[in-house]
């Protein structure tokens, strides 16, 4: 059977794809650092040249920021779009690292074997997984098992300022059935997880103005209203004693969840009180009546991220000042629509206001939720093939933070996506001494085989 | 009689006092500055050999900053301790002053002669109304008219470090029947004023403290109570509906106003809602039930002068911040006690708290409102002599700020203080441009004869 001699071919040649991965890691291809921009191009070649190793028609593509690599391959079964980043965070502090970041080795440790280097979880040992088991297919069976394209970018952990324009530019190459992102955790080490659900995002500024200048206490306070008392209640009014938000309309879009989903979010254990233990909480904060994990992955929030107004030094200096400001956000689920949320808020803050007040706002970011649609056969073909390789079975979840790449692959592509990871929490992504765990690289691999065989 | 030939004295040396003021004030007596440190100290020799040739036993008494200058004269009648201040305000923003503020002149303006320069009206050109009308009472009568003690400090501008060491180590020789400060305003150009009643201070932070460290929204954003949420509670449940301070037993010796006094205040006509206007705003803010001038006089506050937490730079940070805090001040009156009310203050904030959420707090100035006895008979001898010498009777007003000095005679002298001032709400003090009105420099010199003939 052609799966099993792929996953054979798989796990004989791990040594291999490991050394293989080592060499891409060397290559210090920290995007947000305009140093270390020959070093994003050669990661680029480095990557094409393998791709054209396997057959694929790839090409390094210039943006005005780092190059995105595109390749095509086979042909047949569904045609999937595979998203990764070569590029990688910057290093410091470097004194906390026990080896060269860009020194890769793989190292024993308690919880076993590890790769050890910047970019060893993000991204590059998560993307080459896929492109090792595409290098198993082609080696057993001549070919690629379905039709495939490859969209690499190297900007992912500087804002991909070059990414929407890249995939307007070139929408009907990149265009496939459902595209396949690698740059998620598994739900835990036995467990996998297809991400089908982020909450979007929505971002605003409100400043509430008063007296035409900052006042003294002595002399003001008092008479003078002071904007901080104003800004303060409208912050407390954003939520009632249930947890809901309260801006009128805020809940429109928000759907309930599925019993199929409810079941497979209660079958994955989450324990919620550990979750909030490790940050030193312990009574969820949200609705009161959701459970933690939907209270991150499945329902809609309103946070003050930011608050300012008055002195904030050292000492004490008894000013009235004339405005006070908050960065507000929401997350966003379902179908709920940013901009006439932001609408919505920007009339409940002026309805609140007191004679004597008034109000600007600045926006900032409104993106929508990405909501999957499972229904295409290739969401449950992929939970599937990867509840088969690991001890418990996948699940469809929730994230409760916005990866934008799967919005544009929404709103530009017209494109479903499957994120897929295998990742851990302790992978020190963005941190010293990152890590990916063999064993997340060696089942990744064999992930990728399962679920594009089952999509061939 | 005597006071005529006073005042016709002063009237005609007018110029030389004047010249003499000028002399003063070319000493830039910056305190906050070392580098005008010897300056200081020779604005305190200048006084105190103008004292002497007054016939004071006067002298200046070395401090670990700058020099206090004390003088003594004079015999019977009331015992005066006069007090005002000798350094400056630094000049900056230089560019902003259209002459040198240490090459002092007589201007005509608009609005009369004025006498321009830094120190013209606070303190120096007010101090020296009292040493002139000192001066003319020893020029006609070859004596002072009652027992004087002039206290003049060096370090009014820069935080007073060395006046409570001094008044502590000196009380014995500082002590008099009443203290007589000049360092306030008039009411207005033509109604004088004694302030007999200024408002404490207490100063509290308060942090409140969550998560054990900064969170992502999108990780936690529902689940994890933020501390900006709890600190907006707090600070918009600091007022009920009708202005009030709902700290429990906030308004414990908080007086009821006099008939004499609402009285008084009523026939100052005073303008609130010009003094509002002033500054943008239009509706009392405080006590619904108080007038404005109450409001600031005799009502007391809570502000929040400050408030922090989260991101509050360019743009938009995600984060729920592991702590929140507010600087917040309490305006005192009557004999509320700070020390109970800042004890009330913090249990009532505990009692608010959520699961999970702590309160630290650091504590700032604590000091209870000064209020004189205007039952001792010099208070009523000097509303009636300046009521003789200005075109409105004089009132006895209140101080929405806090004049530490006066809270310093009363508790560590056992003093009351009289609080007379002839300087103007555009006398620029402290900032480019500061002038004393001729006529305020002038009257007020005929008014201090006037009060100590009365408490002779």
């Amino acid at each position: 059977m052609t799966l099993d001699t792929v996953l054979s071919r798989i796990d004989s040649d791990l040594g291999s794809a490991v050394d293989r991965l080592l060499e891409l890691l060397r290559i210090p291809s920290i995007s947000t650092d305009p140093a270390y921009r020959p070093d994003c191009a050669r990661a680029a070649d480095w990557l094409v040249n393998d791709l054209r190793g396997l057959g694929f028609e790839a090409s390094s593509r210039p943006t005005p920021g780092h190059p995105m690599v595109v390749a095509h391959g086979g042909s047949g079964g569904t045609h999937v779009l595979f998203y990764g980043h070569y590029d990688v965070q910057p290093v410091d502090p470097l004194s906390l690292w026990h080896r060269d970041p860009f020194d890769p080795a793989l190292e024993d440790t308690a919880k076993g074997k590890v790769i050890r280097a910047r970019g060893a979880s993000d991204d590059k040992g998560q993307l080459m997984t896929f492109i090792e088991a595409c290098r198993a297919f082609v080696a057993e069976n001549g070919a690629l098992p379905c039709k495939i394209t490859i969209f690499l970018e190297g900007e992912e952990e500087s804002g991909s300022p070059s990414l929407v324009p890249f995939l307007r530019d070139n929408a009907a190459e990149l265009a496939a059935d459902v595209a396949l992102i690698c740059d998620t955790d598994l739900f835990d080490a036995d467990t996998p997880a297809i991400t089908t659900m982020l909450r979007g995002l929505l971002g605003q500024e409100v400043t509430i103005h008063a007296a035409s200048k900052d006042l003294h206490s002595g002399m003001y306070g008092g008479p003078a209203m002071n904007p901080i008392r104003v800004l303060s209640n409208i912050c407390a009014n954003l939520h009632d004693d249930m947890g809901r938000v309260t801006i009128p309309d805020f809940y429109e879009g928000v759907p309930d969840l599925s019993d199929d989903l409810r079941a497979q979010w209660e079958a994955l254990g989450f324990d919620g009180a550990a979750y909030l233990a490790e940050v030193g909480l312990s009574v969820p904060a949200g609705e009161r009546d959701k459970t933690v994990l939907e209270q991150i992955w499945a329902r809609p929030t309103a946070e003050v991220n930011g608050i300012a107004g008055g002195y904030a030094g050292e000492g004490f200096k008894t000013v009235l000042p004339a405005q006070a400001s908050a960065k507000i956000s929401f997350r966003l689920v379902g179908t709920q629509d940013p901009l006439k949320i932001r609408e919505n808020f920007q009339k409940w803050v002026q309805a609140q206001l007191p004679a004597d007040c008034s109000a600007s706002f600045k926006d900032h970011g409104a993106g929508p939720a990405s909501v999957m649609a499972t229904s295409n056969p290739a969401f449950e073909a992929a939970r599937t093939a990867l509840s088969d390789e690991w001890p418990n079975p996948a699940a469809y979840t929730g994230s409760g933070g916005s990866i934008p790449v799967a919005g544009y692959f929404k709103t530009i592509l017209d494109m479903d996506s499957m994120l897929i990871g295998f990742a851990l929490e302790d992978d020190s992504i963005h941190s010293p001494n990152e890590k990916y765990d063999l064993r997340s690289f060696h089942k990744g691999i064999r992930s990728w085989a399962r679920i594009l065989n089952a999509l061939s």
